[in-house]
């Protein structure tokens, strides 16, 4: 929620008359966002069957969804008494809910009133919506109200939805005449066009289990953009894009989403020319006008890893104004001793990394810049533009030289981070993942933390993935699988039908929000163990 | 209510496999109703104003809108602090409602979710409806939750609404963005399509304004059949039909929903021949299957009246079938003493009349067979079909007779009906409507009245109706000017744009069905000091 209010104090908006440094390229890139906008993939989906939600101390946050009538039952006979029933679709959908009623006795002499509640895990379902005191709109909670005027009649709610539970509440009708439903559907959406590989017969069961729910996550999330969550922002943000992409490249590679996505975000950067970190397609393209550091620079990372993917050089080329322009972010925050201005930067910009409250982010953003930059000059070499950004190099190894000396503790063997020498692994993943921290210095940083007291643990998935990364990175495969196992396969055992925003292991009732139900439970940045059991076969389907 | 549940138990269902009477005309008659649906006018309505309601023991339900801002008040800065903000349209409207939303600041990045209640008369707009206690579908009442998902947008709330005030609600939206009402309005409909002649300069303006509001109230319920209420039931209704068509024929003279109206009700006949009392259009035309004895009468009188208003013979002829039809329904209660079995009958349908509690219909029932065959045998003489229903003047007079001798006390000099001899406007009305009683007779006896004790008084201005008509009838054209003026002149007096479906000059709150929110303050039935003052310009012109 702090992050929150200082993302909103961190809008900018700049003046019609400024000049637009990208005001020859613009108009195109947004023509190729639009050229490439996914056709999506619809599917007509049927409920599975009623469940009751039952009160379980040891269920996620409380409440389990235990299977009562088969579905038949929806169906027959006079659903008044039904009121309240919750039917399962027995999956994670993304899209449009339509129901028909017809009349069983008399004829409808008055409209009916419904209530629907979408939920995407139990607790969801059966918890009171209102007093709403989360700090994002009230409006995010899918539950709605729907008046039908004439029976028979078959009503879509023009609002997407995302959803595995369906509450239905009757409200209002006449006593003089009886109905039921007699069809319920959802037209599902993804732009997903093909089913990636199964996974070699002997994978782990719980590792599989963990690849499917994340193909699920994805597959949710991979809409028009690669959304970050199909219940709530449903837009595309930068960080979610990386992720989504590294694990689409290792699954279902439609490597046009993420041109589309790449294109859509170059096109609506501001007039400066640095990237927004997220924007809408609907009702027309535009950005939600802020600027993230974090995801600016791995901007960059994504189209470099987009062009590997897929060799398609004239993208890459096209956007190249783009990826350079990102890499100036960091200059105006450089001090003579090879340090940033961590402060001013803070001020300047929202810095992200992790959910989690009080973690001091000065490593991590040291970290993402010398990664990015050399994500970057890797592209240019590729691309024969390193003359365009030949002062990477060096910076990379002032950067990497100052944070050796700044932030690296070598009496414990930990990186820390601003005044207060603030441990956490969100510092020592970035030191690992931009070399700083050589493999096995790195290894032993996070082996450090296991022991070392005031910790900051990951708040996020998000920042898990890093974490992850780092771990593989210095050779602590058994770590990097204990981590995704017990992380992952937490939410699994769970009964994670895709993967959560937010997930602590010691509280499901977590938000950042100030509010659990509006958490999104299928959420793109929780995708990743799909790339990472997929990249790294041998440390995962062993 | 009680009449409610009597209806409910009254539902015949005719097995599919039975005769149908009409099975040579029913498909004809259909398509004629269907050839003949009128093409509405569509208007776009703006709001005048923003409004306050403020408590006023004074005013009618306790309520009065009193204006408070200019309309463009609500166009302009953020939406959230004027949440709660009541716009009035200065006028009844029936149609399909839409509003238009912009960013003001930032990006709407979360949905938006608003509740819009609609009212006919300012208490709706202000009292809860939650929890609801009426006998009728808590769907009724028009509020709706409105969930926008992209800004800007253009919104039509799907369902069709009848109001004059709008109150607007914010329930949820982001915090990091604000947004305005750029728009909103009404696409207004009505079949009504030509204005009818302005009363004389000179008429009271009282009259004058009694006969507006019954326009306003005419045109709000003619749409593509003479509906009830545009609020509630929404439907056509025999008995609503007869009095707006009356109307009509003084007014807009749109004789073609007439006959629209009387070919639908024809083609949804039951298969014994009987009418049924209602009838929907939507979403394909059905009859309510009730029997409603003193409407099947009325349709017989309702077609005469057509005939002579139009002289279109075609179709008199064409619906000849289903008038002398309809004439078969009281010979099954007929008695050898000229009487009616009132118990049975009242088993076997739905007597109305009036909603008033307790009152008892054996002399109305009496006096609407005898009318009825009177004006059915009046159409047989302008078709020349008298030989087809040559029995109904020796029906008319030995009832008329009987009804003489049973139902008229010449102590009293008044009309008393059933067991227990009870004393009633409806008794009085329908024995001076059918000539049982003459007119000096009647006229004494609607003046007993004024100081007999324990008078069952009329309920709803549908009785009105036939108690002013029965005092034209019987020469007191001061005292019918007085009950109108003071009736329908209470509703004016009172701030009623339209007329209402119930009025009780000593209780505002009074509701056939428990809720007075639930209560039609368009109601057709009202509309008919149009057609007194009008047709009757010598009592009401001058």
């Amino acid at each position: 929620m702090r992050l929150l209010l200082l993302f909103s104090s961190l809008f900018i908006t700049y003046s019609l008359t400024a000049q637009d440094f990208y005001k020859e390229q613009r108009a195109r890139w947004l023509q190729m966002a639009e050229q490439t906008t996914p056709v999506l993939t619809e599917t007509i989906r049927k409920p599975k069957g009623i469940v009751s939600m039952v009160k379980d101390a040891a269920a996620y946050q409380g409440w389990k969804a235990v299977p009562i009538h088969p579905i038949d039952s929806l169906y027959t006979g006079s659903f008044k008494k039904k009121s309240g029933i919750i039917v399962d679709f027995g999956e994670h959908l993304t899209g449009h809910f339509s129901f028909s009623l017809e009349d069983i006795r008399g004829v409808a002499d008055a409209p009916l009133r419904f209530k629907f509640t979408f939920a995407e895990v139990p607790a969801e379902a059966v918890t009171p919506f209102d007093p709403y005191e989360g700090a994002l709109s009230r409006a995010w909670l899918q539950d709605e109200i729907i008046t039908v005027t004439e029976v028979p009649a078959t009503i879509t709610i023009p609002r997407r939805l995302a959803f595995r539970y369906v509450k239905i509440e009757w409200l209002g009708g006449s006593r003089y005449s009886d109905f039921r439903f007699s069809a319920i559907g959802v037209k599902a959406t993804t732009s997903v066009k093909s089913i990636p590989a199964a996974l070699p017969a002997g994978t782990d069961s719980l590792i599989a289990k963990i690849d499917q729910v994340g193909l699920t996550t994805l597959k949710e999330c991979m809409q028009t953009v690669y959304e970050d969550g199909p219940k709530r922002d449903r837009r595309l943000w930068i960080g979610d894009l990386y992720l989504e992409a590294l694990a689409n490249t290792y699954s279902f590679k439609n490597h046009d989403l993420t041109k589309h996505s790449l294109y859509l975000l170059a096109a609506l950067a501001n007039e400066k020319g640095y990237l927004n970190g997220n924007v809408f397609e609907r009702p027309t393209p535009h950005a939600q006008a802020n600027v993230l550091f974090d995801y600016a620079l791995l901007y960059n990372v994504a189209v470099k890893d987009y062009f590997i993917a897929t060799g398609d050089k004239a993208t890459a080329m096209d956007l190249w104004e783009v990826v350079k322009k990102q890499t100036e972010i960091p200059k105006a925050y450089l001090q003579a001793d090879g340090m940033l201005d961590y402060a001013r930067a803070g001020k300047e910009w929202w810095l992200f990394f992790d959910w989690r409250e009080g973690l001091d982010k000065q490593a991590a953003l040291h970290g993402v810049v010398i990664y990015a930059y050399q994500q970057t000059y890797e592209l240019a070499r590729l691309l024969g533009k390193e003359k365009e950004v030949a002062d990477l190099p060096a910076l990379i190894t002032s950067l990497s030289n100052a944070a050796k000396k700044n932030l690296y503790d070598r009496k414990t063997k930990v990186v820390v981070s601003g005044k207060d020498k603030q441990v956490s692994y969100a510092s020592q993943a970035w030191m690992i993942l931009s070399g700083v921290l050589n493999a096995k210095e790195g290894a032993a940083a996070l082996q450090a933390l296991t022991t070392t007291s005031e910790v900051v643990y990951p708040g996020a998935p998000y920042l898990y993935h890093y974490v992850i990364e780092a771990m593989i990175k210095c050779g602590m495969q058994k770590e990097a699988r204990e981590l995704l196992t017990s992380y992952w396969g937490g939410m699994v055992s769970k009964g994670a039908d895709t993967f959560w925003e937010v997930y602590d292991p010691k509280n499901d009732f977590l938000s950042p929000y100030n509010s659990y139900v509006v958490n999104s439970y299928c959420h793109a940045w929780s995708c990743t163990p799909v790339y990472f059991i997929r990249k790294y076969p041998e440390v995962f389907q062993k």
